[in-house]
């Protein structure tokens, strides 16, 4: 359903005014999904209700083939470049906005319980910068990761940064949050998965580790890495680096692990 | 040599004005490095001339030890949080900025000679995202890849984002750049190495390659990847993905790459 708005102030796109400024508010129910990459995954995630579209004119002939995806009674808003831009309130390159409600998150106990026999998990302690979390969302989809848990200190992967650093990959893999990184933990020996964490005082080295049939991958923020009482309680894992500059970014650790873990499969 | 600073308008300080908008105009044969970590590898390495530093008030007592390795005929300005602003020209948070000479950069001839007989180096086609470059360099310091080779399109390993992004590792491992993307691939053969290029239509799996003696890894960037007629003259591999969601992040992938390559080293 097209619908042209020409007045910067017309109420039908309350939900896109002030982009940056919502972001830093949070939207509640809602997220926004940005460029055509991402549009284009969320519109194939039967999880996602789409509540309306923002697009630039020029933008809906391009997206055609991929609207006749969205039920017929979503709006789509069309505008002009000087409008869309006086909306969201910054010069939107990619012309191509979406708005869409977020599904209430499972218990992690709900979540595991989903998962197939074999399965792989990504765990997040205290990942509070939006472009690793995006990364590791990116790695995870990539290489087929059946969940993510977060604990509570790591951020939202539905934040718009993070959605699109992710290349839709926030959308594509499954994750829930936990109340703390000990019941995150704990959940997963509960379902019988092998706690494996990612430390540079790891006891094993990455490629010597062959993954169990449920394994679970715990990484934590570059800098402070995972608390002492989780390392205690899981299987620790290495990279061997070079010697003098022994710094990895966590989201390229996760593709290496991840990488590793999946290649046997 | 402490040099207080008190005027904004100080000519000695001169470099480091407007750092941004130098950024984008060049700085022909010096190039700014920021941050504690990095400049904490830069004083490490002999092949770089470090011009002067400028600190904000707080940050010498700090970096005193760090400090010791300077010679003592290079100024180390200082300046409080508001004069040092001004100069700059937006908040600098880390309070802890470098200036430093670029070495010339050798022929990809004389910079592969250098090499030991066993040897990693990364070859970077077409790469013009500085996060990217960044991020490339970070991995190839951590996996202690011998040099970098980039072509004439490849952006600037020293520009000041893409040094802060690979926590300095573009100040560590060797680099150089070649004529065009042709005369970098001939220069690695010339040289005796195989030439590996990451490739989603690759014909051989990462993981079931054993390196040779000498190998390069050819990088393009995400999107148009490499130019088929490089892919014809190299051992083209492919990093196997989940169906549906065929994308890493160029910078991830050459994380993952070296961490194979190198793993039975």
């Amino acid at each position: 359903m097209l619908v042209a708005i020409s007045d910067p102030d017309d109420s039908r796109i309350e939900a896109y005014r002030a982009v940056r400024e919502r972001d830093l508010a949070g939207r509640q129910h809602r997220f926004v999904a940005e460029g055509e990459v991402v549009l284009r995954v969320l519109l194939r995630q039967p999880r996602f209700e789409i509540e309306s579209l923002l697009l630039a004119e020029g933008r809906v002939e391009t997206l055609s083939d991929a609207l006749a995806l969205l039920p017929s009674n979503v709006p789509v808003y069309t505008a002009n470049r000087q409008v869309m831009d006086a909306i969201v309130g910054f010069p939107i390159h990619r012309g191509i906005l979406a708005v869409a409600r977020r599904p209430s998150l499972p218990p992690v106990e709900a979540l595991l319980a989903s998962l197939p026999e074999k399965a792989l998990v990504v765990g997040l302690i205290g990942l509070a910068n939006h472009d690793n979390v995006g990364g590791i969302f990116r790695n995870a989809a990539a290489f087929g990761a059946d969940a993510v848990l977060l604990d509570q200190e790591t951020c939202d992967p539905l934040y718009r940064k993070a959605v699109r650093v992710s290349v839709g990959g926030a959308l594509v893999v499954p994750f829930t949050r936990a109340p703390s990184a000990d019941a995150l933990v704990q959940a997963l020996e509960a379902a019988s998965f092998e706690v494996m964490a990612l430390s540079p005082s790891g006891m094993q080295v990455l490629s010597q580790v062959r993954p169990a049939r449920r394994t679970a991958l715990l990484l934590g923020a570059e800098g402070p890495g995972l608390p002492p009482e989780l390392l205690a309680r899981a299987r620790t894992v290495s990279i061997p680096m070079a010697g003098g500059f022994d710094s990895l970014n966590v989201a390229t650790t996760s593709g290496i692990a991840l990488h590793h873990l999946t290649q046997g499969r």
